[in-house]
């Protein structure tokens, strides 16, 4: 179907995308409307035939969860690699990273006055251990991380305590609710620390009212005591609440055991549709293979790792020949330290990528297309989308050439100036399970889930179609 | 407002009951016009005066879970005390029980095979423990209960393995999906055990999709081995049927750890609206005080207790004097055991009831109501409805005088063939949390509770106020 650049530009000239106007030709490229049609059938096949779904059953099924550098995670490598052999993707290979890890201990709290009442919990990533016996202090009560960072460390409330802060999250469909109050767990224990904290307690950074507390990487100011990290699942954070409503500070109990800086190993999973005239130009679809240690890594990101290597192995069952490469990668690590990323960054600095974009954000549908390319591709924006509109997804009317390429995709992105892509993802729902024991297989819609193939499926192809280059990206 | 049965039956002839035709007044029992009008306003009070939410907010925040006989249950039984003081009701006091207590230990399990998973489960109440370092053994899959049940004991491929029950429960508006499953849960470890099993699993018996396993009571058959006996969360009995559907027999360990036959004590709680000319006679609404030790006991029983108090207080301030005695009755171990019902039905086997209900099916709206009464009675049940009839509350077509009036309430009805009242809920969400640790607090709707506490107002006023006995019931 794709018959090379010379009837490319033939076919172009004869049946140019409709709003491009043939009078400004010269300037606005255009996509083949050959490579047009084929984008439609790779997004309709991609909605009908269940790969994505079949893969996220597979590996929440026969894997689960995979904490990088785990056995289970080890388990994924090679998982992945049986998955890419079955799609008949070419180039299929793991990267090994040597890493460092931390891995969870038993942890667990509880309130001992003004009465005990146990308190479901999660230690945070990277949190150090409590003492043999755990720690037991009165509550400082917060109400959100401002309330912390404000608190003057000299004579703070904090000292000696366990510091508590109760910020909720919004529920929102582009997921800045996370973004406004990620802040207080990446760095509320070294903010509590500071202020002479024995430990850090916070609100679980979800809007679920499950009774499932959530996890997610913290870091240390290491100019700090390093204390321990917890946060509580929501009807405990309610409790804790309604106490401080009644004027009353609880005294709680916290264990947390955790070992740090386990040698281990992850690898980058790397697989691809060659290109034909432009192979050396990569478009990189992306996702995460690793996941954290609860639940079953299934919306995070097991529904990623299937829509993009879905996408791929489409174009490969449907027998087109891309001009540029369309590789994905399932990055090693994305939650606890991007060492996927960084890897990849370092090992392929001096390969030209047309475009990296990654699917870390559940399954929900996609709604929107954005894309951060050069001006001179920025008219391919519209015809991409106008593919991707019979499934809901829109051009936004201001902001269509920014946006965020996903987690691992954005390292990169930044590092180089590589031109970066978002499918825009509904993460209404994202975050009543995300980082939590219930991320697991039944949160998964296999409908949102095959849009959400079919829309990545048409936009590789069509990026790797491009008749001109989508960078480089001005300087930052 | 009530002014003895005189100056009720004249009220009665003057102003009778629309529906309760005059030619048949002599046969036909009717409610005075006066009490109907107290009934009605009871019913307005209750609905807005938020008591029963200020209940349950407290004995969740300031008690929480209150297993029989553990230390929370001695502080739920002051907490009622307290209550019973401020809400200015009489006879207030506290029942002591000997019993002897189940006592969980820690518990776990995970899949060993075709791949380490963990699995989210809990031990079944009175579950025996498992040796240390615990039970590891192939899966034998049934789908549901009455596969085990009739898989021949000779032979069967329970033995040596760990039996799994796949039943799942279906969402009913009546709960009647539960009573369909329940039999598992009760008695699927001996059935288990009597065919070799080294161990009982099954699907957890609710209807969410978390991944919070369900507990509740089991029972032994003495004349067979006790086996550990646990229930999986949804999605890892999901796992497991995803397993079984790819021709797997996984490989599971189970450790968990109880004690039995704790001595201990807990207590009936008792508190009145003291009767005038027919106090002797008892209308009694109860609920449980007991819970079990996940979650915070909010739907089950904290919304029951706060109810049946809050209605019981709605009189009080109302400054009405029934003429039977309301007496609110906090059964004791309900969840494992019924001690408190038992006990009940001994000590007060004397006393006549005119009526026995039960508020232990969460916070839903009652929508319908029913009453096992005495034929000459019956006709009161249609006035008594049209009371709550505003509340969106409706007699049935059939079936008014049959139902349930509790698991306490049912066992004095049946014990004592006393009358008894079914103020049904709407359990459509209730197994979405039952017996889980999702049975927090914000898994109560205030406007649904106050609902409940208007309609146990309105009945227990009347059934106090009635003109004539409920019973004696026909013999069963």
């Amino acid at each position: 179907m794709s018959g090379g650049p010379r009837r490319r530009q033939l076919l172009a000239a004869a049946c140019a995308w409709v709003g491009a106007p043939q009078g400004v030709y010269a300037q606005a490229p255009a996509f083949a409307a050959a490579d047009l049609e084929a984008a439609a059938q790779l997004r309709d096949q991609a909605l009908r035939d269940g790969e994505a779904w079949r893969l996220v059953e597979s590996l929440t099924t026969e894997v689960g969860a995979r904490p990088a550098g785990s056995a289970a995670d080890a388990r994924a490598r090679d998982w992945a690699l049986a998955q890419f052999a079955r799609l008949n993707l070419a180039e299929a290979r793991a990267e090994p990273l040597p890493l460092r890890v931390w891995r969870r201990g038993p942890s667990g709290a509880r309130l001992v006055a003004p009465a005990e009442q146990p308190l479901v919990v999660a230690a945070l990533g990277n949190s150090v251990g409590t003492p043999a016996g755990g720690v037991r202090a009165e509550v400082a009560w917060y109400a959100d991380y401002a309330a912390l960072r404000a608190d003057p460390v000299e004579g703070s409330r904090a000292r000696g305590r366990i510091v508590y802060v109760d910020q909720a999250m919004e529920r929102t469909r582009d997921g800045r609710g996370y973004g406004a109050a990620v802040g207080m767990r990446l760095g509320g224990a070294s903010e509590a620390a500071r202020r002479g904290a024995v430990a850090y307690a916070m609100r679980s950074l979800g809007t679920s009212r499950n009774r499932i507390a959530h996890t997610g990487a913290m870091q240390y100011d290491l100019a700090q005591p390093r204390i321990p990290a917890i946060a509580l699942s929501v009807p405990d954070a309610d409790l804790l609440a309604r106490l401080h409503a009644r004027g009353t500070a609880p005294v709680m109990h916290v264990e947390v055991a955790a070992a740090e800086n386990v040698d281990a190993t992850t690898h980058n999973l790397i697989a691809e549709v060659p290109g034909t005239d432009l192979a050396r130009e990569i478009v990189l679809i992306g996702a995460h293979l690793d996941s954290w240690d609860v639940g079953q890594g299934a919306l995070d990101d097991g529904a990623g790792v299937a829509i993009v290597t879905a996408a791929a192995a489409s174009i490969r069952a449907a027998g087109l020949r891309p001009r540029r490469t369309v590789r994905v990668v399932l990055f090693g690590n994305e939650e606890n330290g991007f060492d996927g990323a960084r890897a990849y960054a370092d090992r392929y600095r001096d390969a030209p990528h047309q475009l990296v974009g990654e699917s870390d954000f559940g399954a929900g549908r996609v709604w929107r297309l954005r894309g951060r390319w050069a001006a001179a591709a920025q008219p391919l924006l519209a015809p991409m989308a106008a593919v991707l509109a019979p499934l809901g997804v829109a051009l936004p009317e201001t902001g269509a050439h920014e946006g965020n390429p996903g987690p691992d995709a954005g390292v990169l992105m930044r590092r180089h100036r590589w031109p970066g892509i978002e499918l825009s993802q509904d993460g209404s729902a994202y975050f009543d399970v995300h980082h939590t024991e219930n991320d697991t297989l039944d949160k998964v819609d296999p409908a949102a889930l095959a849009q959400n193939a079919a829309c990545w499926a048409a936009m590789a192809w069509l990026a790797a179609q491009s008749p001109v280059p989508f960078g480089p990206l001005p300087p930052a």
